[in-house]
């Protein structure tokens, strides 16, 4: 029998109508011949809720019984999830991590999925079984102890699943009718995707679209599973969504796919930096032993041996980062003249595999972001993407123009309908 | 090292603050030198706001989702309890039941323990881990699913931890500092018992004193544990509590160990049934088959072949119990004239080993009761206990008298402190 793995986030598994209203999904594709995978997270806030009787207990705290604490929240899920596909009739029962078994890296807190024996699962489904109910974002360790992928690891989860079962396709049930051009929030011409290749659903979740874990999408590219994201709360069931998927010749012949943005950045500049070799190596050591996550790095051309460093990152790691570059000029490690903060800005970027055989985009973006008078602060380009930093007060304006300019408009009649 | 068991129920491990509690108890005993099992239950509420959710999903349900859902509760404290400790720089780790693992039979939501290897547990302690704290209530069945033992399972859970790693004694945290000889509610000079037999609380358990599991004495009468019984509240750390062991020479010298009392009694009359071979077995067949639980059971001469059966049950099995005595009588299987029933009753008990070398106990009884006017309506007699059944309104004066005329009451400068 084919094979499909359904996950639901824990906004779609939030209260006991929410799971039967999942369930139902669910039972139309046991009706239409299919047996299933469902991964569940936890409903929606327990996570939160069981972290913060975690963190109550000590400052610190060990992350193996972090582990077996937090993971208790899918597992309820799980049991629900599988009691009302039974009341629907439907024949399915839970696996908790380490049942199915879900073997895992010794990681506490963000293992990696190592591997997934198809045996236990698969004998149910002969037995008769239709719809296997997985706990999502955890796992076993070799140790015999239970492990937690990190947040968003239930999207983890059910991807290695339909690779480890290859299913036909993943889908990704979550409250947004899938992957779109922009935030619709923020750009009202926003359209949704029919489809998008992983690089470029890589790099806007990286961007901060929180539509997938970044691990789902690499892990997706690697075993070639079929990702579909699609909204669980669309009456119409509509089975579109947006397919993530490898790219292809008869994909939209767009040149961007998106634009993304994220206002959780702070810019960082330290001034009068000598400029000799190993300088890089001791700032961006000292900031990444302290936890500091440095996205974008620009360093001015040296005049007279001393040079200017900019970088930036997260807004809520500043604190940090300051007291890191503090202690190494205090400590003699380096030189510098001043340490100049900006909190002010914000990052947009555009997203496109088109983009590796056109060129001309970052040109283009720079004169679109120019003629309506905006200043780029720091530019940063990968292969798939091109990203800067500009004040924060313009990032709403970038984005409508960038969208605009680069032909993503939804046309009239095709506004957007819901987000 | 000598190993201590130390179980703390659901009010004493109801919040942070009280697990924090029940550690540094924990904590006193590592520092006496003790390696220590504690074994934990579910917050206080949290049991049964799972088993709410679960009935909220089908009216019928898989006891083997419903025994992977309601486990979870004593997962986390397991875990909270185990970061606490550390936090008091105790070497402590969480074990859930299929860890552990505690094997169980397959009867879901009341499974009974069939073994526990100690050698996972033992390898812990010989590297120098202290505490090993134990999810109570649950365990693994040879399918490798999750079971429970049924409600107050955790203190099973613990004796039976105990009896495998030969521990040096079992105590039971809880909301009372002991056993009494009756409920201090309503007689206010109850006493605490220093010292009861494992077959005297075996007989309050069963008769509704709610401190211990009754399982969990079987239990521990069979592996002759050393169970205490203490509170989790008491800010002296009264280490005495009541001891639940065997019987001994010195144990105190009295004939009645204490008085118990149901109000949960409902009085069920047959008139004139035919007096014939198999009649009990057809009526109390038929009442077991539907899950009816009968207590007490009478049987009047016989008459004219006629003869009238009594027999009490708990309340709220009164409907079933008519139920099922209806369909006996209209199926033809029986003739009996009518079903009376009454559930203004009450049964109160007198319980002790004294009993057994005393003759006399049951003619002071019914003497004390005449006495005071009080009719009993039932009677029946094991050997160490003797229950009647009388109307409710006579309960609380009966058992103050009772208690009263076996010399249990405390003396006036050893009153009761604390409920």
């Amino acid at each position: 029998m084919p094979l499909l793995v359904m996950k639901f986030g824990g906004t779609s598994v939030a209260d006991l109508s929410r799971i039967r209203r999942a369930a139902e999904r669910v039972s139309d594709n046991v009706t239409n011949g299919y047996n299933i995978i469902v991964v569940v997270s936890a409903m929606a806030g327990k996570t939160n809720e069981l972290i913060a009787s975690v963190t109550g207990t000590s400052a610190v705290y060990d992350a193996r019984e972090y582990d077996a604490i937090v993971s208790t929240g899918e597992n309820i899920t799980a049991g629900l999830m599988a009691l009302t596909l039974q009341d629907m009739s439907i024949p399915a029962r839970s696996w908790q991590g380490w049942q199915v078994p879900i073997n895992t890296s010794m990681v506490h807190a963000s293992a990696r999925i190592e591997s997934i024996p198809i045996e236990n699962i698969s004998r149910k489904f002969t037995d008769g079984m239709r719809v296997a109910v997985v706990s999502g974002f955890q796992g076993l360790s070799a140790e015999g102890r239970i492990t937690t992928l990190g947040r968003g690891g239930s999207d983890t989860t059910a991807v290695a699943l339909a690779a480890a079962f290859n299913a036909e396709q993943c889908q990704i049930y979550t409250d947004v009718s899938g992957v779109y051009t922009t935030d619709p929030r923020i750009c009202s011409k926003a359209r949704k995707l029919d489809r998008i290749a992983y690089e470029e659903m890589l790099e806007l979740a990286s961007l901060g679209a929180k539509i997938l874990q970044t691990r789902s999408i690499e892990l997706a590219m690697r075993y070639h599973v079929n990702l579909r994201v699609m909204s669980s709360f669309d009456e119409n069931h509509d089975v579109h969504g947006t397919l993530v998927c490898d790219e292809e010749k008869d994909m939209e012949n767009k040149v961007v796919a998106g634009v993304a943005y994220s206002r959780d950045e702070a810019k960082l500049t330290l001034t009068s930096v000598a400029d000799r070799p190993g300088i890089a190596a001791i700032i961006f050591g000292a900031l990444g032993d302290v936890g500091v996550n440095v996205d974008m790095i620009v360093q001015n051309i040296s005049e007279d041996g001393r040079t200017d460093m900019t970088f930036s990152c997260p807004t809520n790691q500043l604190p940090l980062a300051q007291k890191a570059l503090d202690a190494i000029k205090f400590g003699g490690k380096l030189n510098y003249s001043e340490l100049l903060t900006d909190v002010d800005v914000a990052k947009v970027s555009v997203v496109g595999i088109g983009m590796r055989s056109h060129t001309g985009v970052a040109a283009k973006m720079f004169k679109v972001l120019s003629e309506e008078g905006i200043n780029i602060k720091v530019i940063t380009t990968s292969e798939i993407k091109i990203s800067v930093l500009i004040d924060r007060k313009y990032m709403e304006l970038a984005v409508q123009i960038l969208h605009h300019a680069f032909g993503l408009d939804a046309v009239e009649n095709n506004s957007v309908k819901s987000h």
